[in-house]
């Protein structure tokens, strides 16, 4: 059976062609992918940074939504049809992280989508457990925003945030906008700060206050909203020097820094802060099945402005030129990759 | 009334002289100091860090065990001849950080000792609110390591360390040593890491598994012992930047790191394995009033080997030459001061 698919070929290099597909082995599923969002670690794979754990050619994507082309044996729970997006993880079940519980952040995970072929392609074969079901009734184009909204979900489970607290969110791209919008779900107050002008702007039209760290003083601003406490909680989305100097500056005495970003250099981090305030980080990566679960209660309610943040669906062909589009910085959010008709 | 105290007198001097003291005022309680420990704070003190915070002639020190020797009108609580210790801050009661019941960590926070004078004195003058009592039968040197151990109980309720888990302490000096001593009592294995071959002995002595990180290979003994997961807990007391990068190298996934020391620089933090492994930190400082409590149970227990950290007891006008053989960081421990006979 022949499918299309985006296969990396090292050195910034994207083909798509043709490829061949067997039906799904037990345990598996075929899915028909409609769309697929591109991310930064997507962009990280293009720029070569994780040549070392991919073999090429390699599909990659994992921000998908899908319908069900077929089943393999001993899958129950989905039928053909159904319409799913996938949680690409796939623990050995086995270390000390697996055992206690931690699954998502397993010592020996495989990630669906870099460890193993991804969703750039017009069918993709899972297994079965990764799945989720999508409500009949949400858009596939929407769907594809539930992988996002799920590590949204999990940023803000990991900072115990609670209603009425203050939270500063350091960088205004998809996932601080959408840490932003589950925060204010959950009854806080948000501010953004993002350096990138097209970035700021929409924050602002999506009805989120927004800063640009570089011009305006950001640390006197909170400390004035707060009645001089400092912010609650510290999303840490940049992944820059200058974040990691701000989010100590930011957080009030016992205040929670939840480390969203991948930082590429290791930064200087102020811990005397953190002796002298009590400030408390966590790091944060991925989601567990229950984000997922709330990421689609949220995608689905209809009530938040999540297509605002879709700045183009492009056919597969143009998934090349898409990722050059988003390294470039500048007029982009998040582009999704229409992957079959 | 004529007293003796030891007067910092800045550039590194002390000296020791009479001064004048009143009967306490309302609400204050004054003490005749037993033992004043000398701690790393006072040693900053006596470098000169804290010149800004403090106006010469200055009286330091806040370990302290003593014996009340008048009190105040309104002073219901303590009476003449009670044994106590004293918590030594005076926080303003009305910052964001007391509201929310952090007081230890005011955001105007007076420590007394340095934003106002000290224990190195026969006779001394404090809130009654600072003081915890002291079973009698504790003797009063042994009792001025309460404060410490006070410290220590902090550190440990919020590494929130449970029964069965592995700690890494990096740095075996006092306050490294009674958070080894207050975790074995939590029933965590313990590992001590330390350079100084002094007090590497020691810690062996007190029957702690040691080791030196600057010739052996920590992550790989603690890789071994916890079955490749990693250390549970690590308590972060040394203060080295060497610190600061090997505390994420033995976290295991999910792991907590403890930040207890004060670091004068700011050193660089692998944020990333923040994220890869979801590890958490929480800084820590000071002691609250249950921290004293449990302080003042453990040393009252007579079953911990405490003494063995005591290295000096000595009169008040040895002061400056003991802070001089703590500086040269050789076969000095706590060394306690001897205020009144």
């Amino acid at each position: 059976m022949t499918l299309r698919a985006a296969y990396y070929e090292g050195q910034r290099t994207l083909r798509v062609g043709d490829g061949s597909s067997q039906r799904p082995g037990p345990g598996q599923v075929q899915l028909q992918v409609a769309y697929c969002g591109i991310c930064g670690t997507d962009l990280h794979l293009f720029h070569g940074h994780m040549d070392h754990r991919v073999h090429v050619p390699q599909v990659f994507g994992h921000e998908v939504s899908a319908t069900i082309h077929a089943v393999g044996d001993g899958v129950e729970s989905f039928k053909v049809g159904d319409h799913v997006t996938v949680r690409p993880l796939d623990p050995c079940g086995e270390c000390p992280a697996c055992r206690a519980g931690n699954s998502h952040v397993c010592q020996r995970l495989k990630f669906i989508g870099i460890d193993a072929p991804g969703a750039l392609q017009t069918l993709w074969t899972v297994p079965a457990h990764t799945l989720h079901r999508l409500p009949d009734q949400l858009a596939l184009e929407t769907a594809a925003l539930v992988e996002p909204m799920a590590v949204a979900c999990h940023d803000v489970r990991r900072a115990q945030l609670n209603r009425g607290e203050y939270a500063v969110i350091q960088g205004g791209g998809p996932i601080g906008i959408l840490i932003a919008i589950v925060a204010r779900q959950h009854g806080a107050k948000v501010l953004i700060t993002e350096v990138n002008s097209f970035r700021l702007n929409l924050v602002r039209e999506l009805g989120f206050e927004a800063m640009n760290p570089q011009t305006e003083d950001v640390v006197s601003y909170v400390n004035e909203q707060t009645g001089t406490a400092g912010a609650d909680v510290v999303f840490e989305v940049s992944g820059s020097a200058a974040g990691a100097a701000s989010m100590t500056k930011l957080a009030r005495v016992r205040g929670r820094i939840v480390v969203v970003a991948v930082f590429s250099e290791v930064p200087k981090v102020d811990l005397f802060q953190f002796f002298w305030r009590e400030l408390e980080l966590a790091g944060t990566r991925l989601y567990q099945p229950h984000d997922f679960e709330e990421a689609i209660e949220l995608v689905s309610s209809g009530k938040l402005p999540l297509n605002r943040l879709i700045s183009e669906v492009c056919p597969l062909e143009k998934t090349e030129s898409a990722l050059h589009q988003l390294e470039s910085g500048g007029a982009a959010m998040k582009i999704l990759v229409r992957c079959s008709e």
